[in-house]
C-alpha cells in the first residue's frame, strides 16, 4: 500500500469526542505509514496555512478531553470561489492527498465546495452534538450532550421534588429534536416540546395545562419537568414560563442548559464512535474514496455521499417516537 | 440519660446534604433511644400537623440523594404571632421536646419566632448552598454547589478554548460572593464579579476591557472566563454580555447555571458536614441547649445563638481574598 | 384492546438500568390499562409468592438509580420441574397473563423452563453488564459498565503517566470480551487481553514484552495500560503482574475493578435502551407474543426466540475488531 | 520587593490537585515578577538537572487534571549526603533562591536533608491522598480520594442492596485511618476497620458477627458494607472475606479500590486548597521563610517546621471519632 499525506481539521460547533477522533486518525495513519497534519481553526487554517504535524505522542492523553486540540471556528468566507481555490492551492502546495473534515452539515457543505477546486480526496466525519445529519445513527458528541443534559435534569428533579415545582429545561438541538427527545426520555421528564411534534403555542399550552391538572390529581403536587428544544418557542423560554405560571397557578422555573452541553469529557459511546470513524476514515482514504461521509448506521459502517447528508431530513424514527409518546406527554396510545 | 421526643424539618431553598443530615439525626436518635419525627414542607408541616415517624430503615440509602425526603417550602405566614402560637400548640400536642430546623437565615428567624411561643428546645443547622450564614465555616450544600458550578465551568472552558471566546458564567449566592469566589478559583476563571468586590458597572467594564486586552496580547486569542454572582449586575447578564461584546470586539456567551446548582448527589465534604452536624445536634439537645445553631468553625464544632447568625455579616476572609486577587482579575499584589 | 395482568422480575447479576426498565413497563402498563405486579428476588419471589403491586407513583424518581427495586438473586433450584410447576401454579393463582423477565442467559433459561409448565406469555429483556447475549446489539447495563471501567482507567492513566508505570486493569465480562474491548478502546489502553483474541499465556507475555520495548523506545518511559478480562489469565492477575515485572523490568500495578462495575446511576444510553425495551415488551405482550426476547439489533427492535439467545455465540464483530487491532496491541494491519 | 528565582517539584505518590498547586505557584510567581522552573520526576530531576522553565501559558487548562505535569517518582538515593550535596550544587548553578516541594512526609524528609547542604529556602506543601501529615487539616488530594472512594461505595451499595450481600471495601491510607474513616462516614458504611480503632482480629470478627446478626434481625437481609484500611488485616482482605463468610453464613465480596484513588480530576476543595497553598508558598518565600511546611489548620494558613510534620502523630480528632462511633459500628454511646 502506498503511504499517503493526510490532513484533518475540525469545523463548526465543537463536540466532545473530536479529540478522540483526531487521536484515532493519527494512530491509524502512523500505524499504516501515512503522514498526518492538522489545520487549526477549521477552514481558516486551510486558508491561512496554519497547520502542524501530528504524531501519536502529541495525541497521548487527549481521548478524554472535551473541545478540540485543533481549535474550531466558523468560516463565513469559505463558500466563495476564491476561498475554495486558495484552499486547493494550499493543499497542493503541501502535497496533501486527502482531507478529513470533522464537523456538521455546514462543514460538509464546505467540503463539497472545496471538492470543486481540488482533486484530492475529501472525507467527512459527523461531529456535532445536535445529531441532525442525515445518513448516520449518531454524530460524535451527541451521546455526551445527552448525558450532560440528563445529569442536569436529574439535579433539577431533586430540587423540583423537594419544592414540588414545575421546571422548564431548555436543551440545544439547533432545529432538530434528537437531543430534546433523548434527554427527556432518559431524564424521566413529564413533557417534551420538540420541533418534530410542535403544532402551535396555544395547543401546547392547553395540553400542558390539562396534563398538569391530571398529574396533580393523580400524584399530588409532585414535581413536573418539561424539556424544550432551543429556537422553538416563539417568544422564548421566559415567556413560556410566565404563560405556564398563569395556566397552572404555580411556580415555573426556567433553566437554560446552554453551552455547558458542548463541553465535557466524552462518554464511552462517543469515544468509541469517534475512534471507529477515525480508523474507518483512514481505511476509506486507502481505498481511494472521495466526497463521502463515513459514519455508522444500523450498527454498520457506511459511506454516504456528502450532498445526501443535507438533502434529506433526518427523522426521529418510529421506535423513539413510540417510546416518547408512551412515556411522555401522557399520550398513552400507539400512533 | 432521659430519652427525648425530637422533631426535624427542612426549610427554605433545598441543599444537597439535607438528606444526609436527616439520616444522621435519625440514626443518632435511634441509637440513644430518642423518638424522632419529621415535619413535611418546612414550617407548613408544623402548622398543618403534617408529619411522620422516622426510623433508620426509612433513611437507608438516602445519604447520596439530593433534595430532601421531608420536602421543603417557604412559609410566608410563619412570622405572624398566630402561626408561632399554632406551631407551639402542635408541638406540645405531640409532646415534642426539641425541634431541629435545617435551613438558612430565613428558617432561623422562623425558629427564633417559634421560641417566643414555645418552651421546647430549638436547634438550627445551617443548610443552604449560599454559605451566607454568620458563625460557621460552611453550610450544608455549599461544597456540592461549588463542585456543580466548577464542573460546568470546566465544560465551558473546553468549548471556550476550542473557539477562543469570552464566556460569562452566572452562579447563585443570593447576596454573597462565597459560591462565586470559590467557583471562580476552582474553575480557573480569569475574572470574577462579586458583591464583596463590586464598585460600579463602569469601573468593572473598564477593568475587564483592559484585562482582556492584556490577556490577548500575552496569550493570543485564548478563552477568557468571567464568573458573575446572581442579583448583582444591574441590567442582567445578557446586557453585560452585550456591553462586553462592544468593549472587547469579540463574541461573549452568557451561561446561567441556575437551579442545577441546588441539586445533585452531595459530595463527600457535604455528607461529612451534614452527618457531623446531625450527630452534634442530638448531642446538644441531650445537653439541654436551646436557641442555638450547631455548626463547625475553624475545624471545631461550635454553638452560636440563632440571632447572631443574621445580625453579623459573614465576610469572605483574608485567605480567600488574597488568593483570589493573586489568581484572578490580574491584580497581582497583596491587598 | 383487552387489559392484561402482567408481572415483572429481575434475575441474575444486577445491572444499571434495570430500574429504568421496570419504570417503563409500569408506565406503559398503566397508560394502556394493564395491571402490573413485581416479584421480589428474581425467581425466588415467584416460588415464594413474594410480590407487590406496582404503579407509576412507586417508580417515580428511580430511573437514575442503580440496582433494582425488585431485588435480584440467583435461584439454583428453579431448573427443577417441581419449581417450574410451583411457579406456574402461583402465576395462575394470581391470574397473570404475561411475565417479563429482565436478566441474562441464565434467567432466560429459567423463563423457557417455566414455559414448559405455564400457559401464559413469557417475555425476556436482556439485562446484564456483560453484553454476552446473542441476538441483540447491547444489553441493559452494558453502556454504564463501560463508562465505569473507562472512568477508572482515566484515573489510573493520571497516576500511570505521573509515575511512568505499567498498569494492569481487570474488568468483568464473564467469558466474553465486550466489556474489555470497549473499555480498552474508550480508555485508550495500550494492550488488551480478551477471550476472543487469547492464544496462550506465553505468546501474550512475549508480545507484551516486545510491545513495551517498542513503546519505550518510541515514547520514553510513558505509562502503559493493559486491560484484562476476568476469568481469563490462568494463574490470576497478580501472577500476571509479577510475570510482566520480570519481562519488562519495571513496576506493574494490578487493579481489579470488581463489583463497582455493577452499580452506579445508569448512563443515558442504558436508560434509553431500558425504557425502549420496557415499552416494547408491553407492546409485544399486547400482540400475543410468547417465548421471545425483545431487544434492539442494527438499530431496530427485534424479537428473538429465547432459546436462540444462548444457542449461538455472540461475536465482537468486524468493525470493533478492526478498530481494536488498529488502536491497540500495536498490530497495525487489517486482519 | 526583589524578584526571586524559584523552583518546584512534586515527589512521592501523586495526588489530585498537584497540577492545581503548580499552576498557582506559576501564576503567583509570574504576577510578582519571580522566575519559576520545575524539576521533573521529583528529586531525581534535581540530581539529574532535568528541569524546564514554567510560565502561565504552560499551566493553562491543567487545574482540572489529575497526576502531575512535572511527573513524580520516589528517589531512594536522595537521603545520602552525596545526593544532598549534588542537589545543592545544581540549585546553586541555576541560581535558585527557593525550592518548593509538594509531597508527603518522605518528601519532607528529603527537603530537610537538602537543607543541610544548601543555603536557599526550602518550603514544603502537603500533597498526598493519605492526609497523614501532622500540622495540617487536609493534604492536597485527600478530598478527591475520599470522593473517589465514596462514589465507588455508592455503586457497591446499589448491587449490595439488590443482592443483600456483605461487601468489604479496602481503601488506601498507608498507616492512617483518615481516608477510611471519611469514606465510611460519607459512604454510609455499616462498619469500619481502621488502624486507630484496631484491637485484634479476633475481637473485630466477633464484633462484626454480632453486629451483622443485629442488623439482619432489625432490617432483614439488607446490604452490609464494611470499609477496611489497607495494610491492616494481617492475612489480607481475601482471608478476611472468607472468615466473615463463615461467621455470617452469607456471601462476602471483597473490593480493592487500589490505585484508582490516586487519580481523577481534583474536586473543588482540593483545587482551592492547592491554589491557596501555592499562593501562600510564594508569599512565604517573599517573606524569607525557610524549612517550613505551609498548610491550613483550623481554617487558617499556618507555617510548621518541616521536622514537626513527622515527629508528631496526627490523630483523627474528637469530632470525627464521635461521629464515627455514633454512625458506624453500632456503638451508640459517647466515648
Amino acid at each position: 500500500m502506498t503511504s499517503k499525506r493526510i490532513a484533518v481539521l475540525t469545523s463548526g460547533g465543537d463536540a466532545p469526542g473530536m479529540n478522540a477522533c483526531i487521536r484515532a486518525i493519527v494512530v491509524a495513519c502512523e500505524g499504516a505509514g501515512h503522514t498526518i497534519i492538522g489545520f487549526e481553526h477549521g477552514y481558516n487554517g486551510l486558508l491561512e496555512q496554519n497547520w502542524r504535524k501530528l504524531d501519536s505522542k502529541k495525541v497521548h492523553n487527549i481521548i478524554q478531553r472535551g473541545g478540540t486540540i485543533l481549535r474550531s471556528a466558523r468560516c463565513k468566507t469559505f463558500k466563495q470561489d476564491a476561498s475554495g481555490q486558495l484552499a486547493a492551492n494550499n493543499l497542493d502546495e503541501l502535497a496533501i492527498d486527502a482531507l478529513i473534515v470533522i464537523g456538521g452539515d455546514g462543514s460538509f457543505r464546505g467540503a463539497v465546495h472545496l471538492g470543486k477546486f481540488w482533486g484530492g480526496q475529501v472525507i467527512g466525519l459527523p461531529g456535532t452534538i445536535d445529531n441532525d445529519i442525515y445518513g448516520c445513527d449518531a454524530t460524535i458528541g451527541y451521546y455526551t450532550a445527552i448525558d450532560t443534559a440528563v445529569s442536569s435534569i436529574d439535579k433539577v428533579r431533586d430540587t423540583a421534588d423537594a419544592f414540588e415545582r414545575i421546571f422548564l429545561v431548555e436543551v440545544m438541538g439547533r432545529h432538530a429534536g434528537f437531543l430534546g427527545a433523548s434527554a427527556a426520555l432518559a431524564g424521566a421528564a413529564n413533557y417534551v416540546i420538540l420541533p418534530e411534534l410542535f403544532t402551535d403555542p396555544e395547543s401546547v399550552l392547553n395540553e400542558i395545562q390539562q396534563q398538569v391538572a391530571i398529574h396533580r390529581q393523580r400524584y399530588g403536587h409532585e414535581s413536573y419537568i418539561i424539556v424544550l428544544t432551543e429556537n422553538l418557542w416563539p417568544s422564548g423560554i421566559n415567556a413560556l414560563a410566565e404563560a405556564l405560571e398563569t395556566r397552572t397557578d404555580g411556580e415555573v422555573r426556567p433553566v437554560i442548559l446552554g453551552h455547558v452541553q458542548r463541553g465535557g469529557s466524552p462518554v464511552s459511546q462517543d469515544r468509541i464512535l469517534a475512534t471507529t470513524l477515525g480508523v474507518q476514515a483512514v481505511r476509506s482514504i486507502e481505498q481511494g474514496k472521495n466526497g463521502i461521509m463515513v459514519a455508522t448506521a444500523q450498527g454498520d459502517v457506511v459511506e454516504v455521499a456528502l450532498e445526501e447528508t443535507w438533502q434529506h431530513k433526518k427523522t426521529l424514527g418510529n421506535t423513539l417516537t413510540h417510546c416518547m409518546l408512551t412515556m411522555l406527554n401522557e399520550r398513552h396510545h400507539w400512533p
